[in-house]
Order: C-alpha cells, then structure tokens, then sequence
C-alpha cells in the first residue's frame, strides 16, 4: 500500500516513522522541506509540491495545524487524486470542516475520514495514540492496517464523528483540571499534604491522569507546557460552536471556558500549560 | 491487638470481617444488633452496649453515619477508653467534627485518626479501601497493619485532613460528572456512538472510571444508586462550608452543587445515582 503523508511537524513526522516501520511505502511533504528530511533517512521518498507527494497514491495523510489549511489543500491537489484513493485527515479540526473535505472528495471517487488523535508527541513516537474515526464503517476497516501502524483506532460514527469526539475529549479535559485545581487549592489551604492526597485518591473514582500530572504541576507551580492555555481555549471555544450548532447548552464547559479566556486575555496565560488554571483560581481568591 | 468496632452497617460489617480474617481479636457493637450477629459466626464476640465494646480494648474504630453521631458516641464512651487506646473514626464527617474528636479525646490520653474511606462496599468487602489519614505520623505508623486488614492507608497530614481528602475526592468526583454528562450529550446530539466514545478515549487524558462507568449510565438511562444524588448535595455543601471556613472561593464545584441542588429538589432526583445530573443537563436544554 502506498501512502502519502502531507505534514511531518512535531507529530506527523513520528507517525510517518512508525508507518515506515510498518512496511508502508511512503510518500513525505512538508511545507518547510527541512522538517521532511529526517524520514528520507529512514527510506521515505520526499516530494517537492503536494501534489506530487500524492499522484497515484492508495491513501493521504494530512496532520496539519487546522480545518482551512486541510480544506485548502484538498482544493488545491485534488485533481492529482487517483479514484479510489483514501484521504485520511488526522488534523484536529471542526466537525463540518471534516464533512466538508468528505464532501468535496466524493465526487472524485475519493472516500474520507476524519482521524484526530489524543495522546501528543509522545504517543505517536511510541505508536501507541487515540485515534478517533468518524467516516463509513467500511472505509474505516480498509484503514485499520494503516491506523494500527500508529496507534490504537476506534470507529465512533459517520464522517465528522471522529473531531466531534476529540472535542469531547477536550472538554473532559478542561474541566477536569478546573476540578483539580479547586481540589488542590483546598487541600493546600487546608493543611493536606497534597502530593500524599494524590496517592491516596489514586486508583479509586476520582483518580485520573490529570489529577496525577497536572495537579503535581499545580502544587510545584511548574507551568512550562505540555499543553497550551491558549490552545484549550480554542478547542474549547471550538465544543461551544460545535454545540451551539445542535442548539445545546454545556454549562460547565462554558464556565471553565470563561475563566480560560480570562487567564489568557487579562492574565497573559496562553504560553503556560492548561494547568496553569489554578492560576487563575488563586487570582479570584486575592491571591 | 485488641479492636472494637461500632457500626456493623453496609461498610462496616465487611470491614470488620477483614480484621477477623488478618487475625485480630475483634468485639463489634451495632446500635441494632441483628446487623452485628453475622460477625459472630465469623468469630467476633458481639457486645450488649458500646461502652462494653471498647473496655480495654487497644483500637476503637468507628463506621458511623455523620459526624454528630460519632462525636455523642466520644462523649458517652470515653469513660470507658483505657488510657493509651487509639479511636480511628473511618466514617465521613467535617474535618472540624474530627478535630472535635480529637481534642475530647486527647485529655483521657487517647489518641484519634480520622480515616475516611473510598471504594464503597465492593472495596469494603475485598479490603481495598482507599483510606486517607489525618493525625500524627507516628500514631498514623503503630495503626498501619489495622488499615492494611482493609485497604490501602494514605498518612496525608494532620488532624480533620484525612476528611479534608474525602471533600476534595467527593468534589472531584462531582464535577467529573458534569463534564462526562456535558461530553455524552454532545456526542450523542452529533450522532456519535457513546459506546465507542467511551472505548475511544480509554487510557487518555479524557478517561476516568466516572467516564466509563457513569458516562455509560447516561446513555443507557440507568440512574439506580450506585452513589445517592441527595448525599452527592451533602457533600458538595461541606465541601463548600469547609472552602468558606478558609475564605476561599470554588466557582466550578459551587456551580456544580447549584446543579445538583435543583436536581435534588426540584426534580426529585434525590434517591437516583449521582450521575443523573445528565438528566439536569437535559432539562436545561428542554428535554
């Protein structure tokens, strides 16, 4: 199987690593040929334009940095596409953004399917990331080779599902660190020793990875991202759009998404990891 | 080692079969005594009257519903502590209740832990409590292979913050619903399957047991307890009592006991499992 990957920044270039591992004959472009280069090491073929990298290929993969980027490409090579090609976007980007390349793909005979991932640069170095496929079943299990290549896939529903449950994901975690920072901050003021409680809670119903990594962050005050606040409030901002399109009201979502564009906007947070929310926390406390 | 336990209840009975089990010599004491006679058959001498429970004995531990009970308990038993004994109060009170016990007991030369457990009755039964502990160190080191009868004991600082633990657990726990509540709703409302969802975000930032076990009951509507949403409130309001005690403010666990508040009392949500604050979310959004 042939594969193109369009896109090898921080992300795409460990998961065009391990499709490489995997056997794939690959395809690398990147917009700054420099960060393609490392994977030709590794045997893949680096093509100068896009719509080179795409000719005659089984399957594209985008990882780019949002859903007008993806869009603009796929406008842009879409006449390089050979019928029967599978584009693959793995970007996290809005739910109609992915239905939208779905849509203009169709006509070309090219099937799509919306593929974000959790897990970072970690989880795609070690092949081990959430992928999250929204597009038909059928699809979805021609690409399950390709997929397992990089991680761990789970088809969630038609096209547009897969970015609707990175939204998800992104709500969960937003307002789990809220929690925790109010958790945390009590904990502290009232004596606890809060390294002991996160051992203590570990295991039982409010244990979680973001008690674990984040609330440590919390009590040392070790802010360096990780992930970004301005990035969480973007994805947040994007599950808010996401549900006003449903005509729904999430309103704990809303209310850490406040005082997310609180820390960011008045607090000049946006550099600082999505922990640094306890920041803000403090601050409403006179602190 | 010598250890009375009173209140033999849904907690305590399973509780006190582990003690028997790791070979304690054990006496029991249940305000109504038929919930105390199973312990008999498993080897446990059944006492007529508290007092008669903990004369002489080295370790008191109490499973008491609330803080005001155990307290009238200290009050009226405390004659009949030998000086040198040790009370563990693993029932949930406020962390001032446990620093009450402390100070009536102190002066009798009897010295006190408050222990509060997560795990509920499953971890009860297999001795896997998560237990968190307030006192002194060295006390919290001779009391060490009481706990290890029936869980896993966490020291996490001084007098009333074992409690203080279980509030800043119970408030995690809360909020955590409202996001996994928010995040169902929005998947289902774009049609992605839940179930898969679920499988999806497992072992990511977004998983938690509350994602899967709670989120679960949301889309299968099954709300039978589990966990109380009229306790889930009581909590939430010491909680928020103990956050006011230290002049703090908690915007997300305070909002998220407004939710439950009016889930409890004006949709009669009181005796449903605590995850049925999805059934809140719905009502706010006309459903």
């Amino acid at each position: 199987m042939q594969i193109a990957v369009l896109g090898t920044g921080l992300m795409g270039a460990p998961m065009g690593a391990n499709l490489l591992k995997a056997g794939f004959d690959l395809t690398v472009w990147n917009r700054s040929t420099a960060k393609a280069q490392p994977l030709a090491a590794q045997g893949a073929t680096v093509a100068d334009t896009a719509a080179d990298a795409v000719a005659g290929k089984d399957v594209v993969i985008t990882m780019l940095s949002d859903g007008p980027t993806v869009l603009a490409l796929v406008d842009q090579i879409a006449p390089a596409l050979r019928q029967g090609a599978l584009w693959i976007d793995m970007s996290s980007t809005r739910p109609e953004e992915a239905r939208a390349q779905a849509a203009r793909l169709s006509p070309l005979g090219v099937a799509h399917l919306d593929a974000p991932v959790s897990g970072g640069t970690k989880g795609a170095e070690s092949g081990s990331l959430a992928i999250m496929v929204g597009g038909k079943a059928e699809t979805f299990a021609t690409a399950t080779p390709v997929f397992e290549a990089m991680g761990r896939p789970t088809h969630v529903g038609p096209s547009g599902t897969g970015q609707l449950s990175k939204l998800c994901n992104q709500a969960i975690v937003a307002v789990t660190i809220g929690a925790v920072a109010e958790a945390m901050f009590l904990a502290e003021s009232g004596g606890a020793d809060p390294a002991a409680l996160r051992a203590a809670l570990q295991g039982g119903f409010a244990d979680s990875t973001i008690l674990q990594q984040h609330g440590a962050r919390m009590t040392t005050g070790d802010f360096n991202p990780g992930g970004l606040s301005k990035f969480q409030l973007k994805d947040l901002d994007n599950v808010l759009n996401e549900a006003r399109a449903h005509d729904l009201t999430l309103p704990v979502t809303q209310h850490i998404r406040d005082r997310f564009a609180y820390f960011v906007e008045d607090m000049a947070g946006g550099e600082l990891d999505h922990s640094g929310l306890y920041l803000e926390l403090k601050r409403q406390n006179g602190l």
